[in-house]
């Protein structure tokens, strides 16, 4: 149950033995007016500078995005890949939900990249998985078919079942198959909680895929959004999430993430979190540079 | 599996189809030199302070803590009861190590105590559980043994079920008996997350018990330990945590524990979190207290 995908220089596995895949979401001009127009006019500066931040806030991953309505998007989300791999090492998530788009990104990309995205929509399948074939990449399965989104978890469990299945009949391994449960807003379905985390432990334990999820969507309408947002994810991740599509800008969301992977046993020696949170008077040469340890 | 507790007028129910129960764990002289001294020359104005402060920032109980080295604890734990009774009315756990100020406790106490704590030695279960059976109230069974805590979950588990069947044998219920499973330091112990995860898990499942647990042991030793106790309580009840001996005067805690209520669906249309978190401007009243929507 490991998703092996990769830079031209770099390897990340997404599993249920490994830290939380954190998949940066903000290059994406959806809903940002100012990124939509830069991308459409060739200026890359905002995707540049997006991901940089992302990286070094600790996305694992970065998901590109060049939905702009009009635009040649296979041509922008190539040259976005392009830019993007010339920057920094980590692996990407091709994300259209336009199948040319997505296999401009394929063509283009440096290394093992991950799909984002095909649903249960028969259409969808047939076009979609024979290029992560061709490709040999992984790619995002939505729980959600041409009947929309159930809000009964034991269809989307039908739903993934039925793609990692046809995937298997492309020579897909499930393996290779991360499964989005789709994570309702928790303000909107009181259920919406219990239910996804039965959801993810199922997919994990009998259909053996990993998974990932939208992690803002869960406090839509709700105040104090980072807190709730955290909180979902340690409890989603405490039953088997592997990964989520996220802000790496938000503090909370990563402190929630990297007390999660202590919790599970994938952070040896705390080691990570010791490095980002331990207070500024235990860094070991802290009496040398203020010279207060020379003094007494 | 409903733990019922309760003080003179009001009842509390610990349970998993319950929002969490955080008892308040700051009436402990233990650590707290000031506060013992004052307790033992018979000043309680602190122990009065401590409980209004931890019922306002959202304890669902309190425990009362006299132990206090040459001091007559019964006389102190029943003077603590006491004044804590005449000013709060949440349940309270009666807190000793030594069985005369246990029972020196519950003679004063009002309502439906829950006794902390039993352990599964021979002779404290001896002691113990005949309390418990003649007050009719509800214990925490501490999962070590004459052996001491065994870093084993299943040998955690066997003393945790002998404790239960041994309350049987008085006639106190599984339900009457709150498991602290024991959180192990996560910085000393590289599994301590994942195997009281799963212990906790069993407890509920095989045993149908309630749980408690020591919230700030988990983060001993490490930085920035109120984001990693909420972090952990929260992946705690996404497998079946139902209370935490905690103390509640932590925001980071409280809002993990908040969240944790919405995902586990004990927190009705959000109302608790919604009244706690809105943005001020969302106040209904905002605008005509500061007078800026007239003016406009």
């Amino acid at each position: 149950m490991r998703t092996v995908v990769s830079s031209a220089t770099k390897e990340w596995i997404i599993g249920v033995d490994e830290p939380f895949t954190i998949i940066g979401e903000r290059i994406n001009p959806t809903g940002r007016k100012i990124l939509a127009e830069e991308m459409k006019n060739g200026d890359f500066s905002r995707v540049e500078r997006d991901a940089l931040a992302q990286v070094a806030a600790g996305a694992s991953m970065l998901d590109v995005n060049a939905g702009i309505p009009l635009a040649d998007e296979p041509a922008i989300l190539a040259d976005s890949i392009k830019r993007v791999q010339a920057l920094v090492d980590v692996p990407l998530a091709i994300d259209s939900s336009i199948v040319a788009a997505l296999e401009a990104g394929l063509e283009v990309y440096q290394g093992r990249a991950l799909v984002n995205s095909v649903t249960g929509e028969e259409e969808r399948l047939e076009q979609v998985l024979p290029l992560i074939k061709k490709y040999d990449c992984a790619v995002v399965a939505i729980s959600n078919d041409e009947t929309g989104i159930s809000e009964d978890p034991d269809e989307r469990f039908k739903v993934a079942k039925k793609i990692v299945e046809h995937a298997q009949d492309y020579g897909i391994k499930p393996h290779d198959v991360v499964v989005d449960p789709l994570f309702m807003p928790l303000g909107a379905m009181a259920s919406a909680g219990t239910s996804v985390m039965a959801l993810v432990r199922r997919l994990r334990d009998e259909l053996h895929v990993n998974t990932t999820c939208g992690a803002s969507n869960c406090s839509f309408g709700l105040p104090n959004r980072h807190a709730l947002n955290a909180t979902f994810l340690a409890m989603a991740i405490a039953n088997g999430l592997t990964s989520a599509i996220m802000n790496p800008l938000h503090d909370e969301e990563i402190a929630g993430i990297m007390a999660a992977n202590i919790v599970m046993n994938h952070d040896t020696n705390c080691t990570n979190w010791i490095r980002k949170y331990r207070e500024p008077s235990a860094e070991p040469d802290q009496g040398r540079r203020t010279g207060r340890r020379a003094r007494r």
